[in-house]
């Protein structure tokens, strides 16, 4: 990695169980080749460490923190509270409902990622954190890429690559469907 | 197909995983022999093609623009901002869970559509796009024949005849349910 | 009027409240000099009028029918089930309070019109009816240029004069805003 | 059947679909030994048959007409339009999403019913329709008893023999939790 | 009153607030000279007189109760789990916000109603309460009389008069728009 | 006061315009003698007072702590998350638009109270809060009196007083109602 | 068990669906070994009992109730308004989609707990029921603990010890994820 | 200024009427002393300047673009999917009531800002944007202040210093509300 040899951006979410969502960010990082530190840092359950992280964050210099959490998601205000270091909020989607391990096809969330996403969101002024969509933490990862390219002029890059790649990657699966026409282009892809 | 040697309809689609509902479409305009051309034009990850294909589809003189997105659903919007042709929205229900290919049971949407919805409805005066139901891409194709059969009289007839079977089939289930009773028609059909 | 001697759109409202909502329709068909016939169609206290206001619309070979209503929005549909014209529905704000006539401060509408829009969007496979935003009335007078453009080439390019006419007014307010700052500009503006 | 020789209620729904919910309510007539006559009236594919079937339902003297439908739900509304014989409408949960035939887990709810509820309950000061809770269609069957009851005094007898029995079997339910406690009664129903 | 020198119909509501919007049931039960006993039975307040009311109705002989209430609008289920009495509920707007008693203008309501909607209709199968719409008491008081004409032909026929009235005095608007056209009546009826 | 020279309850917000709504805790408060003490902590201003004013709570041997917040309202779980203290939520609706300071009137909220409802309840399994309804900081007051009454036997009398006169006051009106008739009645009361 | 030889709370759900979801709060109970008794009381089926329970739950000197229920979640207020007991309410998902017996995977709740959760928290003033998240009845149970410890010391402890256990616990899987890095931590517990 | 010459922020809104929102972006960069500069850039009437304008703010070597829109805001999606430059999106509440000139009052939005919300957030993966809450336009200041401090130490400072007046201003507010009492405190601030 030639950006830093520390880690550039913080990765905290409020639970283990949220690792499903945010490995999603880690994923962009490591594609970025930009180092990250990932820690569980619960609002709720661990209080005493959302101060502690903040300082532990501004010693390391991260320049962003990520920070993944559903239901009342306070995680990513509250460290946005305690430094001054920009968050990127991730809702994430929460599920209430009993269910037995072995199908586990009941699984359900009461609000949608509703309730995370204004937790996150509405902010009192003068406090502000930043949300992606709810369960986009890659795209958490890829804001995070955009704020450090004012800074590492590879990065900048490395994102017009990306976008370049996304531009052609559909402008090619475009004309699979031109010539084969929706029904079969569809019948293919969902067989 | 007697109505035009060039399609008169362009289908797009923000996404090629939005050609399993978008095909709707296609099949209502095969079923009605309108020739259509169909294509992914995302506007996030291809913006520079919005402007090209609204180029293209004024030159190919398309009569209607069918367009399907979901989540932040930008397209509808902004191809019409683009051209003068009739664009019809469809919105999509976009799933926000990661889940594991074998099952595909844990798929989730967190907004149900509303977010795709509302994205393409709620335009600013002076910029109109319409919208169907969520995920109702065929009842976007039969709208598009509607539009059609002001020019082309032999589709107004085939719209007729469509009305006309679909009330014939259900005046036929209904005298099936009549007869039998509710409970026993619908033990029957779900058996 | 150049277009037609007959009017060309039927505009229909569930209630002459409705009216205050829905004439923002037709002074862009004015605008435009497409003449319309405008009639107060109740689906619920004139259900009679439906299949009639239908057969009448055939009759005079309306292209475009616009029809708004609030609440359980069911006139875009039932008119929209009786004919193959064309319908654009617009869904229109309810106010749900009761209120003392000299204020009419305290109108409260009961779901802010997302009652009305799904009740018009929502429709059944087979059976499309489109939607503009809520109380965009002035929107479907667009839409139904545009659809109308596909026949009449002048409407066409009365449609891009428009386009370009808002084009140009945004400019210039851009550029007043650039020169003078945005607090300058909006307390100008909101003074 | 003491009550009448021809049928007292009039059991209608949008599609055949619909009658897997809908069946709700005719099991509960049956139960009370009530004649019903069921039907599918669609507003949107069989418009006509709306002002025929109030004719026909007048003429049958059905003293109530039970209602169901899902999405943009204007059967209830538009019968009622139709009639002055009270209507019960039933909202019933819709799916938008395509799925694969095979395993049916993926089915899936735009707006949860909240669609197909407003349309039916936010009916113009008028014409008035009754909503029950969404898929409780044989809560409209009991409310239908309710007034039949007021007529028939054996029905009356039934349904206060129905809530006893209700009342008994909760009683019964709740002794044995009580007895065995909260986690082992749960533990027993749920293994 | 022809019908009967007791009251048909009791109306209920949890506050005397709430006879703001109640009196429309009682205008209607009055137009239609039905008499009506008029309380107020708090749920929450006076929960002892739930069963007492509920007692007194069926001794009054009612052969309606129509229970308007707001927010957790739980009077409509309750009463009906009291009797066998069909009850129609009125949900209720609920402003939650303070305000100075001088103006009143910012007077707000948390959830537009839903609340008490969901309140009302939710209920348990088994236990069916109905509703109409949001603040629609006059829509209680038709439907009201919809049940009381399955016992009084002279209702049956003031109700057809109403509907005939209705569709008349629509049909009249809809002739003076036609003739003005959308926009002067507009501009007369807003001015 | 004869229940403790110290305050019993903590009163805690997150601005002080909270304190417009947050008031009507310290009202019930007062009329049942029972001593507050009243602060405003910001979970987003002020995070490191929340450890502080929780141990602070936990020294002045506090039985309760309500806290009233709005939008994102974290105050009331993060103060949870701190002690073990017994929190009781109060969400209050915030106002997202600006207006002009004289009138007022256009003072509006985004989400409707929505938003701090599930940023209260919403929590993660093993740290709990409750919540009273939007704006309902009487109703935390007398949860707390409830709360006291297990300690305080004269506070259980005084409840059960309170009740009482609730329950004489609504049968009250209520006779006033049924004497006068609905009508009558409202229109006196909304003169 | 050390606090008392009679339970301490009562538990109560408004049917026996509600104990896959109750029975979190009673193992939250057992765990700080505080006795509780456990019944089924059904607002709407068992409407009698409310008042029969309260009167039962102050004779036995129970300190709090926990109250679960779905849909129009009655039974927390209903018992609140019948005694001075604090009542914890608990909002349930409810199903309202038929379904298969064999697979179950269909499960559908029409609002995902919002109509429990509203009919819960917005009662009137002068009427308070508290409510935590949907299916949080844990988190119930935990509050109930809190609102105890503030007569039985060692509660207060064990609780202490708690959220001591909670914070051992993430910052050990905090560590591992540190050191693991988030994508190989979240492979690990996802495989 | 010390930071630059040049504009580091480009602050776009897409209607002129965005302004009154917008500009509490503008008056915190202002207090910031960061230069930004101010354009109108409608993404429906103006798209051919979506393109013209990332290029320019490239050129022009923004940090940072904050882009305010109401409705289908399909603004800040569009800039970012132009441009590697960080877009902040501001949701804008729009109000879709047609009221008199002279009052003002009857202004209503039909979606609370929950349209404009979602149309920012929920862009697919690949695209992101972020979104502070509905109308925070102020919060997208701070927030552009935070991810110029990783650049600019001196912003750091300003950024610490703020919160720290934050701190003392709510401590001090905190002090008096806790000397006077709330009824008291609150008396005087609402009076």
């Amino acid at each position: 990695m030639t950006y830093s040899k520390k880690p550039l951006v913080g990765i905290i979410m409020g639970s283990s169980s949220d690792s499903r969502i945010m490995k999603g960010a880690a994923e962009i990082l490591d594609d970025f080749k930009v180092k990250h530190e990932d820690q569980i840092i619960s609002a709720h359950r661990t209080p005493a460490r959302l101060a502690e992280y903040a300082q532990h964050a501004e010693k390391m210099g991260f320049d962003i923190i990520i920070a993944g959490a559903g239901g009342a998601a306070h995680l990513p205000g509250m460290i946005a509270s305690h430094t001054v270091i920009p968050v990127i909020g991730v809702p994430i989607l929460v599920y209430n409902d009993k269910h037995h391990k072995k199908t586990d096809t009941e699984k359900f969330s009461a609000f949608g990622g509703l309730d995370s996403l204004l937790s996150i969101t509405e902010m009192p002024s003068g406090s502000p954190v930043v949300a992606v969509g709810v369960n986009k933490a890659g795209n958490a990862g890829i804001y995070a890429m955009k704020i450090l390219a004012n800074k590492f002029p590879e990065l900048k890059k490395k994102l017009k690559q990306h976008k370049s790649n996304q531009h052609e990657s559909v402008v090619k699966e475009s004309e699979m469907m031109k010539k084969q026409g929706l029904s079969s282009f569809a019948k293919k892809k969902f067989k």
